[in-house]
C-alpha cells in the first residue's frame, strides 16, 4: 500500500508526516527523496509532477491532484490511464469566495479612489450605485463559481454565470454555450473568471472578449466598469490584451491572482499598472491540514470498496 | 397637510420635487426657503435641523429622520414631543454591509501588505488563516448589525454581536450587558461598531476598551489583529486613543468611516496613519429615491389611520 507524494515547489516533508499520521499501515514515500520501486506505488498525490516519474508508475490505481485544477497533470502525454481525483475542499472554496468578494467590493466601492483621497487628506464622497444596480458575470459555475455567485448575490449584486452545461442555482442567472457567453458578456459590469484551464479556455479572455463587456456602468461617475477579475488560471488570459484594454479604456480596472507565467516576471507592466490589482496566486491556497484529511478519507473509502468521487473527466479537461 | 423638508448641508430642491411627486395634495415646503407659517407643518423631514426651527413647529405630528441615526435630533432640548420615525431602508442596510464586509476582508486578506508588494513587483505569498479561524465582534445588533453579522457569517467568519438586550440571530453568538461586552471583546479579533450614538455609547471606544480585545490573532504571521472598524458614529470613538493604540500595537489596524469632527480635519494624524483606512462617511449613503419612497409610504399609512413603525425610543436614544 505505497503512496507517493510528488509536490514540486512545495515542502514535501510536512505532507509525508501528515499522511503517515492519517493513514497508519501505509508506506508513505516522497519523490524524489524516497520514491523506492515506482511499481509499488498505488496512489500518487501530485502537484506539477515530472513526466518521467509518471511513466514509471506502472502499478498506479489513483492520482490525487493536490490543488484546485488538474491542468498540471493533463498536459502530460504519458499520464497513466487511472482515475484522477480532484480536490473539492470546502475550506478552499471559502477562501476563493473571500478573495472574489473582496476584489468585487474593492472595485464596486471605489477603494482606489478613496485611498488616493486619504493620502491627500481629501474628504469627498462620490455617487455610489447600489449593488443591486451592478451585474456580475462569472465564467465557470462549478463548486467555486457557484459559491462565489451565491456569496455575491447575498450582498445584493445581480449575478449570472456561464458554464459548459446549463446550471440551476437559485438566484443566479445561468448561461451556457457560445451564444450564452455572448449574452452574458453583454450584460456584465464585473467579469469573474473561475474556469478550469482546458483546451477550450486557453486564451479565452482576450481583447475581443473584453470588448464585448457592457459599458453601461460608465453612466455612474467615477465608476469602475467594466472590470475583469481572474482567480481561475493565468493560461485563460492574454495579458498583452488585458494591458491594451486597460490602456484604451475597454476595461476600467482588473484584479488578477493568476498569470500566464508565474511568478509574474518583474518587467511585466501589470505589476505597476494604475488600474490593476495583482496578487501572487494566493486567492485560495490549499490548507495542507484540510486537504490531507480529504485525500486520506478518499483513500480509506476506496480501500473499503466505495467508489471514488470528484473524478476528472479527461475529455472535458476538468 | 404641510410637510417641511429641513436638510442642512444637503440639496433640498431634489427632495422637494420628489415629495411633490410622491404625495400629491400635500403642501411640500423646504426650510429656510419656503417654511411659510411654521404652525401649519404636520410632518418634518429632517437632517440636522436647527433648534430655532424645531421650537416654532407647534402643529407637528411626526418627525422623520432622513438618515440612519437620530442623534442629530435628540441633542435638541426643544425637540417637539411627537413620534420620531427612523429610516429602516433595505438599500441603506445593504450598502452598510458592503462597506463592513469590504473592510473586514481588506484586513483579513492582508490587502495592504499585498498592495505594497505589488508596488515592489514582489511575488510572495503569506500564511493565511481561514475565515473560520477569525472572530468578528459587532457592537450593535439592530437592523444594520444583524445584516452585517449574517453577511460575514456567510463568508465563514465566527461572528458574535453585542447589544443592550439579548438578540437571537441564527449562527450569531449574542452578548448583552456590561459583562457581555467584556466577554465579547475578549474573544474578538475584528471589532465592528454599528451602535447608534447615545449617552451610553459616547466615547465608548477608548484605549481601555481597545486593550481588552483578543491578541490571539497575532499568532499568525503578518496578521492584522486586533482590528477596529467603525461605521456607526464618530462620537462613539476617542480618536487620540485609537492613534495611541495603533502606535503601541494594541491595535494592528483600523478602518474608520466616521469621526468625532466631520469632515475629519486635515491635520488629523489618522489621515495618513499607515495602519488606518479612512473613508469620508460614505459607508451607507442614503439613496434619496429609496428613502423618499419609504417616508411617503409611512405618511400615507399614517393618514390612513395605520400606526407608525420604527418609532424612536427617546429614553434609549435610538
Amino acid at each position: 500500500m505505497a503512496l507517493l507524494i510528488a509536490v514540486s515547489g512545495w515542502d514535501s516533508e510536512s505532507w509525508t508526516s501528515r499522511f503517515e499520521a492519517l493513514l497508519p499501515g501505509h508506506d508513505v514515500r516522497s519523490h524524489p527523496e524516497t520514491t523506492g520501486n515506482p511499481a509499488d506505488i498505488r496512489y500518487l498525490l501530485a502537484w506539477k509532477p515530472d513526466g518521467e516519474l509518471l511513466r514509471s508508475l506502472t502499478g498506479l490505481e489513483v492520482i490525487f491532484s493536490l490543488g484546485a485544477g488538474v491542468d498540471h497533470l493533463l498536459k502530460h502525454p504519458d499520464l497513466p490511464d487511472v482515475p484522477i481525483v480532484r480536490i473539492v475542499d470546502p475550506d478552499l472554496t471559502m477562501r476563493m469566495s473571500e478573495w472574489v468578494v473582496l476584489q468585487v467590493l474593492l472595485h464596486h466601492r471605489k477603494h482606489r479612489l478613496y485611498h488616493a483621497q486619504q493620502q491627500q487628506r481629501l474628504w469627498k464622497g462620490h455617487d455610489q450605485p447600489a449593488a443591486s444596480a451592478v451585474r456580475v458575470g462569472i465564467l465557470g459555475l462549478g463548486v467555486l463559481g457557484a459559491d462565489a455567485a451565491t456569496a455575491l448575490a447575498r450582498l445584493g449584486f445581480q449575478v449570472a454565470g456561464w458554464s459548459r452545461s446549463p446550471k440551476a442555482i437559485p438566484g443566479i442567472q445561468s448561461y451556457s454555450g457560445t451564444q450564452g457567453l455572448e449574452e452574458m458578456l453583454q450584460r456584465t459590469d464585473i467579469l469573474v473568471n473561475l474556469l478550469p484551464l482546458t483546451g477550450e479556455t486557453t486564451g479565452l479572455i482576450d481583447y475581443k472578449l473584453l470588448s464585448r463587456l457592457s459599458t453601461d456602468g460608465r453612466r455612474h461617475p467615477n465608476c469602475d466598469a467594466p472590470v475583469l477579475i481572474n482567480a481561475g488560471r493565468g493560461g485563460s488570459q492574454v495579458e498583452t490584451d488585458i494591458v491594451r484594454a486597460l490602456d484604451d479604456g475597454t476595461l476600467a480596472a482588473c484584479s488578477l491572482d493568476v498569470f500566464e507565467h508565474e511568478p509574474l516576471p518583474a518587467p511585466a507592466p501589470l505589476w505597476t499598472h494604475p488600474k490593476a490589482y495583482v496578487t501572487p496566486h494566493i486567492a485560495a491556497d490549499s490548507d495542507p491540514e484540510s486537504l490531507s484529511r480529504y485525500v486520506a478519507a478518499r483513500i480509506r473509502a476506496h480501500e473499503a470498496g466505495e467508489g471514488l468521487i470528484n473524478v476528472v473527466d479527461r475529455t472535458a479537461g476538468y
